[in-house]
């Protein structure tokens, strides 16, 4: 079994943003986003590299967070609402911060170069910011090296997936890329194999006993891979279902594609 | 593999209602339920035992709905969206029906006392419809034979539930309980083990080796089983993970663990 810290890039957020402290300059930005909920928001302070803003939480709920440096401004469950999109499921504490410095290809890439084995989860088409949330996690408890997804991301859609990941968008990697056929050759070049999830695939994830470095792609529920997407996967595999009219949710087939190839590791 | 049919009650939702037809008399009804999305709607309307009152839905969405007896009222989406709670994403089509005939614990030991090995999966204090949807969807493409949970569903809920079960509420039996301790008792009389999912179990589910007929028992993220319902567990295990800070999303532990046991029959 390796060490999630070996097989994961070195800093995977910790690239220098010239600038502001913390709390420093600066004002509002345009580019801040709240994250909210109990699991979010303490990963969020105890991440060192994770810039936070304003700190607001009921009395209640700031006895639940972690030591922090970050002032907590009082605040009444009604007021969080007022700083969220409607339905946020605050659990009455909200962080704003900086998004973190972005990861790349190529840092994966550098990391992978060391490692005799990697996991890369690719995310064609999968959009939904609670299954990349969930996705996120997943690929964490799994020890996968990063999650590449195609650059979408409004502030809104990241506090979603910030509270779905519960903290692991803090720890994994999320490289958002344009072009997701462009990431598959990318990583190919240096060694990985690519293996899509398919429905119709002849094999099954366990029978195809991939290892070394491997990057496994999942298309968006029903529809799956776009077609170029598929022919530049090396592998196609399906995990076994009983039943043709059976699926899974796509967060659901990520984690146990996730634990089958560590499984097998 | 087993098939799975012959793993599942007979006729899981088919007891008899008595009086109305699927359209016939009675108005309203104050136990009728809203589905909505298509997948959820077209599996409601291909299962004979679903009665339902009304198919509403727009031009557009009606066109991907299979042949039905069940008439189309034409419907604008924004009117849709007036019939269903806020936020339901219906894609253009609704279905209010009648809730199926309850699947009780007896029907699910009658099932199983006639197969050599079989899988139940029980949820303790798991009570979001989307991760009970995602589950039951799960345990039906791995070929469990029902889902037991805690009995409480608004008809909001169920919406959502059979949204996120994305047609599996018509095929995988729920079986809803007031106490979650008798369903145990009463499933490991007629022969089932129950192994319950504990982050600090010191086996993993792949190496306690279950076989046989099975009861997986998931409690709430976070906070686990009771303490009641662990003590009525004959095995603990865990999902192996990287790091104590890591752990799945609730639906994503329960289909890894429901792919584990598949693995092993």
């Amino acid at each position: 079994m390796k060490n999630r810290d070996e097989r994961r890039p070195p800093h995977p957020n910790r690239r220098e943003t010239p600038g502001k402290g913390p709390r420093g300059g600066g004002g509002g930005g345009g580019s801040s986003i709240w994250l909210y909920g109990i699991h979010a928001v303490s990963a969020a302070l105890a991440n060192p590299e994770r810039r936070a803003r304003r700190l607001v939480a009921t009395t209640e709920a700031a006895k639940a967070l972690p030591p922090t440096k970050v002032p907590v401004e009082a605040m009444e469950r009604a007021d969080i609402d007022r700083l969220l999109a409607p339905g946020s499921v605050h659990q009455g504490v909200a962080l704003l911060v900086e998004p973190l410095p972005a990861t790349t290809i190529e840092d994966i890439i550098r990391t992978a170069d060391m490692a005799p084995s990697a996991l890369v989860l690719v995310l064609d088409q999968v959009t939904d910011p609670h299954n990349v949330g969930a996705i996120l996690r997943s690929a964490a408890a799994f020890g996968a090296l990063a999650v590449v997804a195609p650059d979408r991301h409004a502030p809104d859609e990241t506090g979603t997936l910030a509270k779905s990941a519960s903290g692991a968008l803090e720890r994994m990697p999320l490289v958002r890329v344009t072009n997701v056929v462009r990431a598959l050759e990318d990583l190919k070049k240096v060694g990985f194999w690519t293996a899509g999830l398919a429905a119709d695939a002849p094999k099954t994830l366990a029978e195809a006993k991939l290892s070394g470095k491997v990057v496994l792609v999942l298309g968006a529920e029903g529809e799956g891979m776009r077609r170029l997407t598929r022919e530049h996967c090396d592998h196609l595999v399906r995990l076994p279902m009983c039943g043709e009219m059976e699926s899974l949710n796509v967060s659901n087939a990520a984690a146990v594609a996730l634990y089958e190839m560590r499984r097998q590791g």
